[in-house]
């Protein structure tokens, strides 16, 4: 698969470079400054010669050129980002990974929506493209540390169309190892983004890199 | 500790009445129907008789006499009932498990609430109470069929006031076994209320009864 990467040089977007790179995808970094992106790409495959290596680019040549387009902006950016790739995603699975939160003396809270979440926002003004929300639960961190798969995180996805959540859950396997859990329709996509208000705060209070794993599933 | 539990009626009160009294707590089980709370402790006590029998009583009168009030109410009544508890409610620790979520043919849904979540409307309604959200993962059924701990279930539980938390963090030991993980102010009460749509599809499509373990977590 062609997976694209919008805002591929922050620490989640070559995270997700790098483990899709890593399980033989072909990986674009997008960025506003295309000199930014290719420096990067050029990065991870410096530190992991035995990938094949991500390429850089702007964010316009990277939403045209790929099959899967991973939107891993910050949330301040995020409306803006969609409207302007819109012209490129449609027909295209759209990979929505960002979390609207905010903080403030009590720690990280999410903001609320009157979508109900980023996803829901990106489909709405992506009526022609397939947007499924996922990857929010993953510490960068943990996607930077190497290729050894994170087996005991699982990925939850949300999504309106069976097919597009169906190529997300198959993605997952470069990341977990394991395929991705149906989460439900992107109206499940606020409680994904808000979850990670509640990990972000586990995560300042005990010192540690929190994931999520869903109890009672069958064996992965 | 005395433990009381409005709506103690329903699948999740029975299961949350079954687990603290099996840990030596004393529990009230709370009902409009005074008749009808009596019955289900009666029903408990004779379903585990190695139990400190659970008392029934009105709603008012347990949450009169509790130390601790568990809200386990529908949805659509809890407004209502912390209004009408208020008065009772003075200088408690209230735990709020109650989920605002909807239903339609996608599935289930969170409400959003203006407040944020259910338990910020009741923190709203009870000034001179410590809420703290709590208990919204747990599977009715896996409360109700028997003793043994959830180990591989955290409880994670969002409030504003420390002392508060620890007390539900504490009880938490009567369902998993471990404490409860503290999962930041009330602000992230409506994650943790909006993630049971999450789990109640997950149910649907995978026929299962999910739940929630946090990676990267120091052993419990």
């Amino acid at each position: 698969m062609r997976v694209g990467i919008i805002g591929g040089t922050g620490p989640q977007g070559r995270g997700l470079a790098l483990r899709f790179a890593g399980a033989g995808h072909s990986v674009l970094i997008g960025s506003r400054d295309p000199a930014q992106a290719i420096q990067s790409a050029a990065t991870l495959a410096g530190g992991f010669p035995e990938l094949t290596p991500p390429e850089g680019g702007s964010n316009d040549d990277v939403a045209n050129r790929s099959d899967v387009v991973v939107i891993a902006v910050p949330w301040a950016a995020h409306e803006e980002m969609v409207r302007t790739l819109a012209p490129y995603l449609r027909g295209k699975v759209v990979v929505d990974c960002v979390n609207p939160l905010a903080f403030d003396a009590r720690g990280p809270r999410p903001i609320l929506l009157v979508e109900g979440s980023a996803a829901a926002q990106a489909q709405a003004l992506l009526p022609d493209s397939r947007v499924v929300a996922a990857f929010h639960h993953l510490a960068a961190g943990m996607l930077l540390a190497g290729l050894t798969p994170l087996e005991h995180e699982d990925i939850l996805l949300a999504g309106n169309e069976a097919a597009a959540k169906e190529t997300v859950q198959e993605l997952c396997q470069a990341i977990t190892g394991h395929r991705g859990i149906d989460a439900g329709s992107l109206h499940n996509a606020g409680p994904l983004e808000a979850m990670t208000s509640v990990l972000l705060a586990v995560n300042k209070t005990y010192r540690v890199k929190s994931g999520i794993q869903l109890t009672g599933m069958p064996a992965r």
